[in-house]
């Protein structure tokens, strides 16, 4: 736990017995060394009065270990104990709050960062973040952003969100920075050095004014660098690659793609924009599931037919699952090719007529849309395959694939295989995750084991940057190939399109 | 020290070297586990390029051990290093502006307590701080008394208040508590319980406002309950009774007194109201030397012609140790007797005429000012004797009776002896060491091993309540005489007295 809550019945005062209030509390607590907070000190004897010598004590974790007394209440109020595991994306951010006396989540709920009203893309907003003015704005439309969701799960839990005494932090570096308020503009210039990459300990008044208890503990999970934050160790740390001898490898794909490779012994890992490939044109923003967004397609490899589940009102556009159906019918009914190009005269697909749609104007899946998307998919696969060669080890010997994020939860993992976003395993070791950035921040949140975990992890991983190899660039130019340009790898895949006549022996 | 400098050549970033700003900055420190600290780390990229990566960090003390990182400054500033020393009185405050590179003091200055405005006596205080506007209003007072003093330092020295980075705070409990911004109403009801005793280290930004650098470490030294309060452990610290095999005995005689007796075994004190009765009449108030108070006294035993050396200006009033000489001078010449009666027909004395006078009326000893005196002398005595009389230790058995506070610095010893204000010991065992609060302060500024046995002494000490003892009111009733009713324990007075013909074998 980042607060631990105790319930003491603290000895009443009697003649020969002067303790003073504070002592008379601090020694009825198993620990020795508590740090005191003068905003709960103020407050102390009244509240020891007023509770009939029966408090609750707060205490939150510290720097180094050791507690600190963060709240005297009066009574018994060990059931309220309310903690928040936040991550905090470039896109979205999403919040659990979660009960501390259980570690069960009371509601999770997500919201827009509202950063993008400045810029959608994150190295435009670290550019801005050079100059105070632009920093000072884009910090503020991240704590805007956190706070409109604290009070949002507040309300949904019908607390006030003053109660909750604790917060993880997970994000990428970008975000971790402009949470704590800090200048992030020197992650995309070259070192591309982090203010700071494990942030540990703070408390809510030291200038973060979030809508929590002022004496809130924040613990930030730690980064690795600039390009690798502590979404991508709660990945690692949810996935348990990290504890298994087996190797294994963990992919985020979201606005960046971040990759890691490896065991018990080793771990490497690389990352890189994703970019917006997956972004604009068919897709609706940000990907996820919301009113007028198709989430799944159906194309029919015989006829070519588009099918999908209408979804409530008029559409807007695709989610990125249903992107991946798409394509993968496509290539599967022979109307695109193995390199992403139309087949036969059209140069573009009607996927969605006019009069269905939320404009007006039909959905349309343009020859460039496929083009963003094979090289996002190329990107991907170099990366994977650049890290995996950087320790000679081949796609089939790898025990787990593991695909974090709200891309791959949603995914038809056929459809991803086909296209060769994913391997060619057995299906049984391709596995989503599901928001590992959230999971993590919660095992944060909840143990000391985990935070230590990855404090551990974030001096452990070897970051090998993929845009000084050669071998990436390769990789990347000649990856651009649904599934792959070496069909060997994908045995499944190219059986299906020799049965569909697509391919020759 | 509370707060420590450290010069470091940080280490360039190069390809391959990619630590984050702060654990590049940290990995230079002797350190672990150093606690970041927001505001400084906001500032730490600009400041390590503005430094060309040389720069000096500043780290402070925490509760329970190790540093905490409070701020980091361009270039080599360890030349620049201040705290302060603060003792904080009912009447007066006094402060010392220490250069913490050679904890050597650099200015020295003091100021009133403004709380005087809301009253002059310390009962009235702690009853107004009942009620949340009259504590805010003192606690303001004080704080405003305060921050005048630490501009007043800054400006003597030339540096800019900011630039101090730790403070240690002495004071009784009541001036803690108001300093800390604390309700000390319950240090004067029943079971008379402080809300601290040993508030440790505190940040300047917890709401403290001290015109300090915003993240400065505050100590406070700790209390041994509400009558018995860091100034009195201070005392102790300073005098070092209590690392001697031999039993001495320390007093602070103020607008309290506080009487600690023992050794490095044993140590028990005794506090108590030394009660207006030195102040009014005569007396110039705060008994502090100031343009138009006398501050030495001589009656000759002969003639009973009173003399002293004048004042610059029109004469306010005597302090404390002219006051002392005048009692001494005419008890010795026969003109107040032993039980501080005015002898003859007289009932009152003219020390200085109408003509000398800022007031244009004579001062004036009434039979009523030599009665407030002697139940004064009378309270110190009798809680002098009821300590030693708790565990059978007799005057002549004082290794040293030690005098701690302004009071003892001007006093005459011989004048003091004669009252019976001090035991008739040889001269060499009764010493009076100035201002220890102030000076026991520095030492817990300076030294982690100084505020160690501060901690260790406020858990040690028995306090004894003298208002309970009926021992002590039959001694108190017993003995307001000069200088004591048993006068085998005051030889050298007694002799004095028979040689002067006032006494008769």
């Amino acid at each position: 736990m980042l607060t631990r809550k105790f319930s003491l019945e603290v000895p009443r005062p009697r003649p020969g017995d002067n303790l003073a209030d504070t002592e008379r509390c601090l020694a009825a607590l198993p620990f020795k060394d508590v740090e005191t907070t003068l905003s709960a000190l103020r407050h102390l004897p009244e509240t020891l009065r007023r509770g009939n010598w029966r408090v609750t004590v707060t205490l939150g974790a510290r720097t180094g270990g050791g507690w600190r007394l963060l709240a005297v209440e009066p009574g018994d109020t060990t059931a309220s104990h309310w903690g928040v595991a936040l991550d905090g994306g470039t896109t979205t951010l999403a919040a659990s709050l979660v009960d501390l006396k259980t570690g069960e989540v009371k509601v999770t709920s997500s919201g827009l960062n509202r950063q993008i009203e400045v810029a959608e893309d994150l190295l435009t907003r670290l550019q801005l973040s050079g100059e105070p003015e632009g920093r000072e704005r884009l910090i503020r439309l991240f704590r805007e952003s956190v706070n409109w969701l604290l009070q949002e799960l507040a309300f949904q839990a019908a607390i006030s969100s003053q109660e909750i005494t604790a917060l993880a932090f997970s994000g990428n570096t970008a975000m971790t920075h402009f949470f704590l308020g800090l200048d992030p503009s020197r992650l995309c210039q070259e070192p591309y050095l982090p203010v700071v990459n494990r942030p540990g300990y703070h408390r809510n008044n030291e200038g973060l004014h979030l809508a929590l208890h002022p004496e809130a503990v924040i613990y930030c999970l730690p980064s690795v660098g600039s390009y690798l934050g502590g979404d991508a160790l709660a990945g690692i740390l949810v996935s348990g690659i990290h504890r298994q001898e087996a190797v294994s490898l963990l992919v985020d794909i979201g606005t960046n793609a971040e990759i890691v490779l490896g065991n018990r012994e080793w771990l490497i890992a690389a990352a890189g924009a994703a970019g917006p490939a997956l972004e604009g044109g068919v897709m609706a923003a940000g990907m996820r599931a919301a009113p007028g967004v198709i989430e799944r397609i159906r194309v029919d490899p015989i006829t070519g037919a588009i099918d999908y589940h209408p979804p409530k009102g008029k559409v807007k556009g695709l989610c990125g699952s249903a992107v991946v159906d798409l394509l993968a019918g496509l290539l599967l009914a022979g109307i695109i090719d193995r390199a992403g190009r139309f087949t036969g005269e059209r140069d573009y697909l009607e996927i969605v007529p006019a009069s269905a749609t939320a404009t007006g104007e039909p959905l349309i899946l343009s020859q460039q849309d496929v083009k963003n998307f094979i090289r996002t998919k190329g990107a991907v696969t170099a990366a994977v395959e650049t890290l995996m060669g950087a320790v000679g080890i081949r796609p089939q010997e790898l025990e787990y694939f593991l695909v974090a994020g709200a891309f791959g939860e949603h995914m038809d993992v056929e459809a991803a295989v086909t296209l060769g976003l994913y391997p060619d395993l057995p299906r049984e070791r391709l596995l989503a995750l599901g928001n590992t950035s959230l999971a993590g921040a919660r095992l944060a949140l909840l143990a000391q084991e985990a935070r230590q975990e990855l404090e551990d992890l974030s001096q452990r991983i070897t970051y090998v940057e993929l845009n000084a190899s050669k071998e990436f660039m390769d990789r990347f130019t000649g990856g651009q190939f649904f599934p792959h340009t070496d069909l060997s790898l994908y045995p499944t895949v190219r059986q299906r399109l020799l049965t569909l006549g697509l391919l020759k022996e």
